[in-house]
């Protein structure tokens, strides 16, 4: 009997993080010490005010569809968050509600691209870009961050990519602060990529899910310099509630009702639960602010202890949690490093590979969201071993 | 400044029932005693024995991202119902837990299909189906189901339709309960569809998330018929957990990887308090069976005050929880019907053009699964609407 035949684009890479995530949770079942630095999760809970609102919403009993851009409420209170903290306007019609922003990014490619249309992302950068985007056929252009372009996208990097690549950029996605450089893309530069993107008819997506993570530089959204952009936000990472699947997006006017339209078909809603919990999110900022301060803690002892060990910075560290370093010295195949990693000493990192195709066979992701003495721990662990290796 | 321009697949037909449920909550929140018979949602709420597992995990505190393919409980959980309830064994390694079943449509989808290949639906049939399938590039084929056919896709219709349409199919998607028809498609139709599917190598979607609400008939799941075939299924309708946006598939073997691996980039994972909820809803049956119980009294009383209003049924209502009706003698604008309901009468029901592009303009879908004092009260108020009208 003929086996079933896959499509050409369910050939989409694994997205490794998630992989090394799977094999340490049977490690940690089997009952091994698993300390994971391979997954962007807090360890730290959602936010009280949040939890006691879920609580309150089972009381209740009924969790059903929510409208398909999300409820009412927490529209309302994304508006508030950015009058409150961003100094901008934003009207709650021009919020959707997604289902974490995975759906977000989905939702924008399906309503901005169609199929063979370029679109630029930064290399090193969030593999699942890569992967959306080349399972809904589109043509993805993978721009180089380096020391010289500052470690994020600029206009002379774009053009040279699409010069390179020879096709005209439809859209252009850029996170800030960067998933895994840790690059915090500041005003000026931020003004000036919008503007040029506004100029070539170019489709700019603002990928800001670890807004709140910034250490270093200040913090602009983008919705501060346009109105143009589509911005992607989620409660997964500074307010904690990874599991919960539940992000935002502010929309231009013209792709309210495509997005809508879109959403109905392909979510129906965010769940309900996870959006009523992060209405009430937006209120724990002193405790998240506390939750903050241990992966500063975290951040200024990687900074200092990763270098000493051999495995030296490869970007900034200015905000997000992660550190992207260079593994040359002890490994140029970052899978085989981190899958070892994990065999031997129950330290689970991501390979490079996630987030450069071309050079992360040579770089590890340590995400540092972590408590302050699972990462202690596991630093300790990795320096032992790297000696003895 | 020019304006965002906008992809050519982003023009999707919206989801009418999700319009009419937006605008019954603005309608609501006003104040107006709105009946919804438009969204397929029971009024009960989620099981107690999931609400209880939701509560216990809450006081746990942190939910975070589950492996791609779901929580390991889950996945054993969901493997025992099927050898419980349809004597099958199924390896919970093929079984993969989705963010309700519009992601499992999805990941099919992707995994299985081409930009261009042809994919047959039955029509009238549940919207998000083309809706999905048009956003991703695929060749809708839209095969009618009508009284000849047994409201159901047979070989011989999809031979019909393939000559029609001038394609080979490379898959087919069947629902059984089906939305809108109420059509249970027995043990001998599918295994026919079945076989016919593999003899020429198309891929069979079996969409089984209307299982549990069968009310004639018996209730087959292709699992018993095929190792082949695609299963999905969902909490949503009789878990009673719509809002909780979980679901999961049945993968041959083959897919089980790519289906992982898109998962990981596009959903990262299912709402991990949904899911350890609905592990604990398979336990709820006799719960589950008394709101049967109520659909079913709905049901009786629908099949005959409906045709006494003028209101035909259009289909046999033997599952799921619709009653698909002919609304030709009152309008050939179902539309128009459908808002005018529910600006006279504060009754929502849902356009037949959902679910058929060609001949919905006359039929509207009442879903029954709210309460029967309210589908009462609904009832009441048409038969005074229309006698007036």
């Amino acid at each position: 009997m003929p086996l079933i035949t896959l499509s050409k684009r369910s050939a989409v890479e694994p997205f490794h993080a998630m992989d090394i995530l799977a094999e340490a949770n049977r490690r940690r079942q089997a009952g091994r010490p698993v300390i994971s630095m391979a997954v962007g999760q807090p360890s730290h809970p959602a936010p009280k005010a949040a939890l006691e609102a879920a609580e309150t919403a089972l009381k209740h009993g009924r969790i059903g569809y929510t409208d398909a851009l999300g409820l009412r409420e927490l529209r309302e209170a994304i508006s508030a968050h950015y009058r409150l903290r961003h100094q901008a306007i934003i009207d709650p019609a021009r919020i959707a509600v997604t289902t974490g922003s995975s759906a977000a990014f989905n939702l924008a490619f399906l309503a901005l691209f169609d199929a063979g249309d370029a679109v630029a992302i930064a290399r090193p950068g969030y593999p699942a870009y890569r992967n959306i985007l080349k399972a809904l056929g589109l043509n993805v252009v993978e721009v180089p961050v380096t020391a010289e372009t500052g470690y994020t996208l600029t206009p002379a990097s774009l053009e040279r990519a699409e010069t390179k690549a020879g096709c005209k950029l439809k859209g252009v996605l850029l996170a800030s602060p960067a998933n895994p450089t840790g690059t915090v893309t500041g005003r000026d530069a931020l003004k000036r990529l919008a503007t040029y993107c506004d100029s070539r008819d170019i489709a700019f997506i603002s990928d800001e899910i670890y807004h709140g993570l910034t250490f270093v530089g200040d913090e602009t959204s983008t919705v501060e310099v346009t109105d143009k952009a589509i911005i992607i936000n989620s409660f997964s990472k500074y307010y904690c509630m990874t599991g919960w699947r539940v992000g935002w997006m502010v929309l231009p006017e013209e792709l309210i009702r495509p997005v809508e339209c879109l959403a109905q078909s392909m979510y129906i809603s965010a769940p309900e639960l996870s959006q009523l919990a992060a209405a009430a999110a937006f209120s724990a900022q002193a405790e998240l602010d506390i939750y903050k301060e241990s992966y500063r803690t975290n951040r200024d002892f990687l900074m200092s202890r990763l270098p000493e060990l051999g495995l030296p910075l490869a970007s900034p560290m200015d905000g997000a949690f992660y550190a992207y370093v260079d593994t040359s010295r002890y490994s140029n195949d970052s899978m085989e490093f981190a899958k070892r990693m994990l065999a031997e000493i129950d330290v689970a990192a991501t390979p490079g590979l996630d987030f450069d195709p071309l050079e992360g066979h040579r770089a590890m992701r340590f995400s540092y969201a972590g408590s302050v003495s699972d990462i202690a721990e596991a630093v300790g662990r990795i320096a032992a071993w790297l000696k003895q290796d």
